[in-house]
């Protein structure tokens, strides 16, 4: 059967992300990501999750420790400030975004083109090669279209000799089907 | 690590394809997808390998023949004539599909959009529920982009009610590569 789009996701990551890992969940949202990341690189290994928002930080840490989870740490702060909070010399063995807003919060704070980008660029520096950023891209909210049209432009352009950079999506589903890109770190 | 175009097909067509299913490689080209086809169906499974050339045929035969295969017939005509050749009663449990031209020989022979979308919606009325039509659109040669574009149009138009489409394919990579789509009939 065709994984659908957050099953694709989770497979990308399951594929590449090994237990010891450390993982980056540039927007933790609801937790869901951040719990998927935090089961698949173990009690060794460590998840940041960041996300702009008190409420998705709120939502993430309470989620985790329903589950008895204890290896993520958190950032409330805009993913395109990420660099200050990681050590120079970490090396991320894969990360994802959600792009788009909180579900059932605001939605007129949404993430944006210029401020993604920026965190695709910071992470992909601190990237393990061999290993993968995954963007669910969302895209059928006001402003959606503009980062979605940003995002493609930026990774349409990483250097094919560096990167690998894939688009998975449904072509024939009505109201702007979420999809994914994938960006590889080549060895 | 993110799988190349070839790699995904056969993922695809291994996760969907069961032993003993009846199976089409509707472009046989140089044998490389019946061979595959071949293996994951078993001894007691088949595949119907049809091509438009002489030379693909003759090349899929012999390759079959040198790798002890015997699971398949073959169908030297255009697959959009596919309907004349398959039992009325026959379950298909997976088909692939080359659009171009054969390698290495004459490239003005090429698949075309027209008898591309026949074939698609000929095996789609055969095809099992859950299971898949995997193409592998190579478009760079004279001709390619218009039956790209015929194949994108018709599939984006196919109910998603009835039908899951996927398109997998590398975004930044220079000369047209070749990219994936997927079509599964749905439950």
């Amino acid at each position: 059967m065709l994984k659908g789009i957050l099953n694709f996701a989770h497979y990308l990551l399951e594929e590449s992300v090994n237990p010891g890992d450390t993982t980056i969940d540039a927007t933790c949202g609801n937790g869901n990501d951040t719990l998927f990341l935090s089961r698949i690189v173990g009690t060794n290994g460590h998840v940041i999750a960041c996300d702009i928002q008190q409420q998705a930080i709120d939502a993430t840490r309470q989620r985790l420790v329903e589950h008895n989870r204890f290896n993520v740490s958190f950032i409330q702060d805009s993913h395109a400030r990420l660099k200050k909070y990681i050590n120079k010399d970490t090396q991320i063995g894969g990360a994802i975004f959600n792009l788009g807003y909180l579900p059932k919060s605001d939605k007129l704070i949404i993430t944006n083109g210029e401020s993604t980008i920026s965190a695709i660029d910071i992470i992909l520096d601190f990237l393990k090669q061999g290993r993968l950023i995954v963007l669910v891209v969302y895209h059928g909210h006001p402003g959606g279209e503009e980062e979605k049209n940003t995002v493609l432009k930026h990774v349409m352009n990483l250097d094919q000799n560096d990167y690998n950079v894939v688009q998975y999506g449904f072509i024939n589903q009505k109201n702007n089907p979420p999809f994914i890109i994938a960006i590889e770190k080549k060895q």
